[in-house]
């Protein structure tokens, strides 16, 4: 019943870096109305959902410069040019972030960003049995600290708005999705 | 722990209708060094959990120009300046939108959409009891259709991937927290 749009013209507006934008102009099959849309085209991200051996969740705090707020997330972060995959790169960010490595290292969903404004897609990475092997390294824009949190804990805590990270959030519902139950008891 | 970040100076990138971009240098309290962020400003927004009297939830399917592809989510959008509150944002997208109307509207959570690169904030509206009074009013730029899901037919969908925005994900665990138990049986 939703029908394909028409694509009239696309034109590069700029590049800044975190995204390169687009816009393009399009019919809407339903009226014939064109309508011009914005787009940012960015690298695909990766949400890390690392339980320890202990059945604590891995968490990380910093301060966020979209929200200008600190914010207690999961580990993740950007794809490098680098990573041969998902996978790899959320083993890669929860290394170099918090020191840990751990088994049974899987993509348990994925969902885009924002398909409304964005190109990109956010991969939710589970890793079981995590221990800190490593040195955290840190990039020089980065500064963050490690928390463990009960897993018994994280469900009261997401009510209570602990986690402010809307892409945080939907990796924490994949991994209730993946256990089929939620995280309680 | 976690200290802020002593700002350098901000300047504006552009204004792109559903963003404007803003580029702020800041010193890592970490190290000292000197980082550019660029972040997006955009209006607040609001997703909609929309369940009817025969507990069912409302779901809209429309063509993302961001994804490319179309997309199940749950009625939602930007908020409008002549918005008095999320929560009325959220009825009057739900009515546009769908037509539908209901009961015991409240917030349930809120989040910020991105707060790596984006300043905005995504409000979870829950309204029950929702039963269609009006006509659909659609956009100009818009073309979706309604959909009804089984309550319990949501977690099983979400499971096998069938709600791909990220920010819909987040809202339907927004549900779960605020029900206090997952969306089975």
């Amino acid at each position: 019943m939703i029908r394909p749009w028409d694509i009239l013209d696309t034109r590069e507006l700029a590049d800044y870096r975190i995204f390169r934008l687009q816009a393009t102009r399009k019919v809407n099959p339903r009226n014939g109305h064109e309508h011009e849309f914005i787009v940012a085209h960015a690298p695909d991200w990766v949400n890390v959902v690392a339980i320890t051996a202990d059945r604590e969740l891995i968490v990380v705090e910093q301060f966020r410069h979209g929200s200008e707020s600190i914010q207690t997330e999961i580990p993740g972060g950007v794809m490098d040019p680098t990573d041969n995959s998902p996978l790899e790169a959320g083993l890669r960010e929860l290394r170099e972030e918090t020191g840990y490595a751990g088994e049974n290292a899987r993509i348990i969903g994925k969902a885009f960003s924002n398909p409304a404004i964005m190109h990109t897609t956010t991969f939710t990475v589970l890793v079981e049995n995590c221990r800190k092997f490593h040195d955290v390294e840190l990039d020089q824009g980065e500064d963050l600290v490690t928390h463990l949190i009960p897993l018994d804990d994280v469900r009261r805590l997401a009510s209570e708005g602990r986690f402010g990270h809307s892409l945080v959030l939907a990796a924490l519902y994949h991994y209730e999705l993946d256990r089929g139950a939620p995280l309680t008891g």
